[in-house]
């Protein structure tokens, strides 16, 4: 046999036991100390982690998850916080893993592939019991999959049919959102799109493209403007389209935040809404029922969503094998003053 | 000696090496597919991943954090993401751990202790290179510091002196908007507060007070009214407060949550602002400036002082043992059209 083994004797691990003998104290004091469960006297307990430090004691609790294989976290990735959507999937999300005894450990990857990677690898390093993700491309799947975490994929699906996934029919109802514009008397719609090579906004982009297609209105690709994730890049380019000759009567914003972009730019221009301009956003957000008029949005219950993907995660860590699902969530247009026919030309 | 050993030999651990050869790969294969760092043709993943499984090999990273003793990972612990002021106080700090290599898992405690005790428990679990916390009592900080692991609290501090803070000075601007206020001649103020028993509460309520003070106008503590952290329970609170006889001529809002509650109030009952009530904000939010008129609020840069509390949390991580800080970041007032004089009795 070619196996080599150190010389010298590994040292033994050191025990509970053995921190409570150096420290001075019970083995029931020490335990409490050490999992922080329980109060322990300033004192004692400054001597007990001193003696587990020096006898490199690994503490209970990582002890206790190494040994059962099993953690009590679920990691959580999302593209940005600071998107009142995402925020409200966590909540979602956390709200219901509290209440299965789960601590919800969330990673903002800011889009970015590298972080979304990094996150997910910390995810398996810290035992993970599963990690609810809004993805930026299937590799985080299949990686998190290749190491045996059960994965739920929401918002955007990008492993269908190797991983859970829970979304809405974002063609369907970005269709309904743009015949209602096209109901009213509109022709020229513009498109605020965010990252059309995700789901979501292929998605979004099909429907767009269907309803005009079905209402034989001429494609016009310089209606369709890829503005980013961000208020201020989306107030520029809507600057930029509403300036133009041939500009939109009506301007369909993709996300929350383009919808922003959208009306401050109108504000900016002193436009009218809706006499001047149509504006409709894909996701409601608070502000949108504070301005006046009310924003016309499409609501998706992004709590729901959370607790659908938490629920369909618990399932999968209880019944690995079984076969991947993809549950699709309704959402809704809200209506309020954000829309009317255009003036006439 | 007592001490009692197991009879039979403990398992010797499985080593990388163990695992390569039971797929039936290179060491480095081996090494890479459980790393997660560099593609592995999927295949062979799947054996090595069995084979680990199989064999109770500790994947990489975790024995690397294990025997190294840091992780590259922070911890952060913040109240309730679906508030603004969270959102943004993360992605300060998620921005600046990124830059530093880091990578920041958030917990929302949701304003719960027990919660945030087992977050906690979770980041010494998993070996956080440090925490940032908005702390719910001073429980959460003492616990981690016994436990070894660097400490920042952020916008609320429990443990002056024991751990490092970055905070703003709440008392100071809390006070120069209720001048503000009586400046324009308002008298009865009411001051609508989440959690007065958290140094933020209780600091925004010395100002507030101690402005009355100064301008002898007496004590009224029923205008004073703690409304929680959440729009629906602000909302009714401010209805209540607003249909008394007496009712308040402004109202001060020591939350962006707050404020909304008493800017949806003043619409239900068909308020006039700033003509019939002035309101102002501890904190802005996005939509303050999409109203018309805008809300005067209290702007403290959330991001920054994320920033500042990374910053300072890698100082600590360099140098364990020096005193502990306080950072005061500065918080403006900017002006918008939601106050007035009130109107004559």
């Amino acid at each position: 046999m070619e196996e080599t083994f150190p010389r010298s004797t590994p040292p033994r691990r050191a025990t509970l036991k053995d921190v409570a003998r150096a420290a001075g104290v019970s083995q029931s004091t020490t335990s409490r100390a050490l999992s922080g469960e329980g109060y322990v006297a300033a004192a004692a307990r400054d001597r007990i982690v001193a003696a587990a430090d020096e006898l490199g004691y690994v503490p209970h609790a990582m002890a206790r998850s190494l040994r059962k294989q099993v953690s009590r976290s679920v990691g959580v990735l999302v593209s940005d916080l600071r998107n009142t959507f995402y925020a409200d999937l966590a909540a979602g999300i956390a709200g219901r893993a509290r209440s299965r005894g789960y601590t919800m450990m969330l990673v903002d990857d800011q889009g970015l592939l590298d972080q979304e990677l990094h996150a997910a690898q910390a995810f398996v390093a810290t035992r993970a019991a599963g990690v609810i993700v809004t993805p930026l491309s299937a590799d985080v799947s299949t990686y998190l999959l290749r190491q045996r975490i059960p994965v739920v994929e929401v918002d955007r699906r990008f492993s269908a049919g190797a991983c859970d996934a829970v979304v809405i029919d974002n063609a369907s109802v970005a269709r309904r959102m743009t015949d209602h514009l096209i109901a009213l008397g509109h022709r020229r719609i513009a498109l605020l799109i965010d990252e059309t090579d995700w789901t979501t906004g292929s998605e979004r982009f099909a429907g767009y493209t269907r309803s005009l297609a079905d209402s034989g209105i001429p494609d016009d690709p310089s209606l369709v403007v890829s503005a980013g994730w961000d208020v201020g890049g989306a107030r520029k380019a809507a600057v930029g389209i509403l300036t133009r000759r041939d500009a939109p009567t009506a301007v369909f914003a993709a996300n929350n935040l383009l919808a922003e972009g959208v009306w401050r730019a109108a504000s900016d221009l002193g436009l009218r809404i809706p006499d001047d301009l149509s504006i409709v956003s894909f996701d409601d957000a608070q502000w949108m029922s504070m301005v006046s008029p009310g924003v016309t949005a499409i609501a998706q219950d992004a709590v729901a969503l959370g607790e659908a993907a938490m629920d369909r995660l618990l399932d999968r860590i209880e019944d690995p094998d079984a076969a991947a699902t993809t549950t699709v969530l309704e959402a809704q247009i809200l209506p309020r003053g954000s829309t009317s026919a255009p003036r006439p030309a």
